[in-house]
Order: C-alpha cells, then sequence, then structure tokens
C-alpha cells in the first residue's frame, strides 16, 4: 500500500504509510480500488498535501503535512484543513462499507478543536460507528506528531455520511439510494 | 474596502466587494487593522485564493472562489474548503466584538452541508449570536454565486470562539482572558 | 388554535399561544391535524409540560414551562429540557413539510447553551432551513420569557431530520422513504 | 456505591451499578461527595428516573430508564430525554477532574442518533478526551440494555463544558474561573 501520487515532499517528514492498521480488515481489491480513485479525484487533498496512510473496512487514516501555506494566524495548521483531512477520511470510512456504485456525501460534521495543531503532520484516523443503507455516522480523531512521535489528539470529528447514487455525467445532483422494503 | 492582496485572479468570476454590510455597523480604524492583519496571517485563505467581501462589528463576510484544486471527487467544493472560510469569518466576527490585545481560537464548530458546492465563488456570512467574556457564539451562511447572481446557501455553520492573550514569541499556547468577578 | 390538552396549569405563567405565527404559511387541516396528533403522542411533551404556541409550514413554535422538577444543579432548567422542546419543534417543522404517510426522525442534533435557562417558560421557534426528499435541516432558537416579557436567547439548534416510512404495528424500524430517480 | 436515593421502581428492570468502572481511578471521597450532591440537585435527573451507575475520575456512566411518559411518537424514548442523561454524564465526567469549589455548566453538544431507542434501559457513559483549564472536551455513547443484555448504541454525544465559579446565593450568573498565567 503506498501514497497516491503525491510529490515526495509532501511525504518528507514521518508522514507514514499504513501504521495502525492491521491486515486483517485488508478492503477486497475493486472496493481499495475505488476508494483509492476517488481519493485521487479529491483535488483539495492534493492541494493541502494528504496522503493515505491506511484503508481498511470501515477505517482510513490520512495524513496532512504542516506546511506553512496551511495555517491560522499564529502558525498553527487551520481548522479548515484539519477538518478537511478528518472530513475525506470519515467519507471514505463510510463508503469502505458501501456496496459498488454507491457514491457518499457529507451530510453533516462537528469539530471539536482540542489544542493548537502544531506539528510535523497531522494523522486523521477515522471509524464507522454505525453504518445504515442511506446513513453512516463516523468519529475521527486527529493526532499531532513531531520529531518522529505521536503526540496528543488536536481534534475530534463526528460526522454523518450519505449515500448516493452517482448522477449522470455532468454533474446532476446525486440521489439517495435508499428504497422503501418490499 | 479592497480585497486583502490577493491575485486578481483570485477575484475574477464576480467575487465582490462589501455588498450586504451596512457601513452603519462600521468597524473603528483600529479594531477593522487589528483584523484586516490577521486575516492576513491565515496562510490558508491565501492558499485558499479567499478575499474579504465585508467587515463590519459582529458580522465578517469572506469570499472563497471555486477553482478545480479545491474539490472532492464529484467536482464540488470539498467541505473542508467551506469550512475554512466559515470558520474564518466566524473567528472575525468574534474578534471583532473583542478588546484590543485579544486572540481568537475556535473552540468547536458544527457544520451541515445543505447542497454540493457548486458556482462561481462562495460568500461566508457569519454573525454573533451571543457574545461573551471567554466564549462567543457565531452563526455563518455560506451561498453560492453563479452568473453574477446569488444561488442557494450550501452550508449553515454553527461554532464557538474563545477569546485569549496571545502568547510570547515563539509559540506558547495561549490562555483564555476570563478572570474571577471582583 | 389552542394547547394540546395540558393542564391548565403547565399554560400559567405567560405560555402564548401562536404569538409570531403569521396566518399567510397557515398548515392546511389535515397536516396540522398530523403534526397536532403526532405531538400529543410524544409522551416527554407531556411530561414536561410542553405546549403548542404556533405551527406553520415550516415553522414550529413550542413552549416550555418553567418548573423546579425540570432543573440542573443551579436550578436552572436543564439543557436536557431544553433540548427535548427544541427537538420536537425541528422535527415537526421538518415535517410540516413532508407529504402524508412520512414520519419523521431525528438524525442528530447540535445545540449551544448561550445563557442559563432563567425565566418563567421558553419558547422554542424552528424553522426550516433546506427541506430535502429524505434529509431536512432545521435550525432552533430557544427565548426565555419572564414578566410577560420576551428575554434573551438561551439556546440555538441545528439540527438533521429524516422522512422515514412508518413501520407496520408493533415497532419495526422505519426505512427512508426515498428512492432513485426514474 | 448504591443510587441516589430514586425509587425503587426506577432500578427495576435492570439499572446495574457501576459495571465497567475499575475501582483504579476511583473519585477521592470529597469529589464523589461533591458529585454525588450536584446530581441530586439536578431535579431533571430525578423527573426522568436516572440512577448513577459509576463515578470515576474522568468517566461517569449514569442510566436512564424506559418510561412509557419520556417517549416519543412512536414509543421510543425521545431524543431530549437520551440528551439529558447523556449531557448531565458528560458535565459529571468532567467536572470530577475539576478542582473543589467549581461549578461546571454545558458550552454545547451535538448528539447522533444512531438507533430508535428501544430498550428497558439506557446506559450514558461519558469520558474526558480533553481536560482544560476553562474548558473540557467530553465524549458520550448511550447503550441501549435489554432482557439484561448490552444492545447497541443509541446515541453518541461530543460536548464541551465548562468550569465557573459558583455564583453568590440566590442566583447570580457563574464566571468562567480562568486566568491569566502569570
Amino acid at each position: 500500500m503506498t501514497g497516491r501520487g503525491q510529490p515526495a515532499c509532501a511525504r518528507a517528514g514521518g508522514i507514514g504509510q499504513d501504521e495502525g492498521v492491521t491486515t486483517a480488515s485488508a478492503l477486497d481489491p475493486d472496493t481499495e480500488h475505488r476508494i483509492r480513485d476517488s481519493i485521487d479525484r479529491q483535488t483539495l487533498l492534493t492541494t493541502l498535501g494528504v496522503t493515505i496512510a491506511g484503508l481498511a473496512s470501515g477505517r482510513v487514516v490520512l495524513d496532512l503535512p504542516y506546511r506553512a501555506d496551511l495555517c491560522q494566524q499564529n502558525g498553527y495548521v487551520h481548522a479548515g484543513a484539519i477538518t478537511a483531512v478528518a472530513d475525506s477520511a470519515c467519507g471514505y470510512a463510510a463508503a469502505s462499507l458501501m456496496p459498488a456504485g454507491r457514491d457518499v456525501l457529507t451530510v453533516e460534521f462537528k469539530v471539536n478543536l482540542l489544542r493548537p495543531a502544531r506539528g510535523d503532520w497531522f494523522r486523521a484516523t477515522a471509524e464507522v460507528a454505525r453504518a445504515g443503507r442511506t446513513l453512516t455516522v463516523c468519529s475521527a480523531q486527529v493526532v499531532a506528531w513531531a520529531g518522529g512521535r505521536e503526540q496528543k489528539p488536536v481534534a475530534l470529528m463526528q460526522a454523518t455520511m450519505m449515500a448516493v447514487d452517482p448522477g449522470p455525467a455532468g454533474g446532476e445532483e446525486p440521489v439517495p439510494t435508499a428504497r422503501p422494503r418490499t
């Protein structure tokens, strides 16, 4: 399992690959391909330098580097960047449990900022708390890493994701996939 | 009132200046200078191309352009970018009511994504709902603009901001400013 | 429009009827009947002494009395009681825009407590921010009333509600109502 | 460790005492007394039949019974009652780490309702995620119990609590306790 085509600089400074994700819950190859392909299309993640640190069933780990151009006014990483990586981790954790042919959209999330985001990079680990046919609830924690060592958590997210049918080419609004039981 | 040094391309496509902010609630010059200076130091906003559309007492309006490098997997603007601009708008709306010498940090926010973020640019309007000595609660709405016209809201934020004493140079953790009544 | 069978004491102290709800957006009689019937079945609202202050299309107003048995440790009304009335107001605001035969469940909510809940009673006003086929986003504000006069807001809620098909008698889990477009 | 004076009926149906709380993290007697006393003054908890299932340092467990008078329209326990018990559990988990003489107020919380609240009773387990001088962030999970066995979680809460100085007798608004570092 490797990064997803980031320039090497984005992985400098200790952004790890796949630490902490057990092989026991590995994704089947089709689902992994589907998720990696979707992550690759999230251009904001490329802009922010995010890399994949782990993909498993119901659990996704993404790394955000510290960069001087991602900060708030005091030189800590901006809550918007922390949120971006946590949101994507939650979305793909949810997507990892959805059947092929479904896309995922964020319904809502709530983020508590626990500490200023200082460190060399920031690891967002998202897990599914409740997977439903239409809605999936995820939790994510973002932890700072500095000097090659895990520091304390900087943010917690609690999020709702929605399974949708992808629209036709051209960008039709996706529609929910649920249907009444028969 | 002008943008804050963004390249011209970031303001192309209709990002407006100061629409909808009445002069009646204008900031005093010192506060306005303090807030513009702090916004300028939020490097993530520069990276995202965010411009100031309005600063008033308890109300801040920021514009985020559509850019192909800020998107999620379907070509809509990523929730993390929408959140970044809404969070900063809330933070500075709170800061606009704080005394000089105080800094502001985000405690938490919750975002509901109402619609896919399609449009030429996205305007985040934040207002203070409750200003306290230590904590300030803000609400923000992010509305898409396309073809020079306001479209529908794409996101709602409800956030808590905290007044802190700026730490010494070098990045000491800021401390809350409240003190017991005497 | 009257209260919903509360004992008179629950309406004492100034809990008003229908203030602030314009007749222009009145519900059709069937929808109003459906919503009043559902509110009557929310036994927690009866336990808390909640009364209906207004029902309109996309807007529901409920009143919670101050009672000494609904408090937290300082004698203010407990956040759980404030949340109950705001949640129900949001749910029925969402339900007022749903077709007959649909039920509503709460997906999630976030509440900011703005001030200690002191007063004679507390009015929760909920409005729909975005009505979708499956999910509806609502905002609610809870305002204290004391001495017959409106005081300041004590809480803000931002909530997601879901349209479901009622299950068969006996309590089957409801299912979402969305279906793919054809 | 016993219940807190609830009528016997409130503890019927399997509401347990202290399960899952290790003695290793037991509270000192003064803190335990302070917290039990404060819980006893939360009259809403008495109204809802809530009992204490465990008090430890940074961890509080409260039980809410199923009762027909605490429900929403389908006979599930109302989200407001689930929120009340989760909020109090979070508040006292935060309070358990505060110095004597401090009181705790809820700043905000977010609740995801994972499943309809069916069961004999509902156990809210709250833990501190980040304890600060002024603000403490807590997470809580509410799990249904039925037939003497733990079922699935029905709700997740992510909350912010604030340490305040108790006001003078008579109900002055509490004030935050933080003071600038010296």
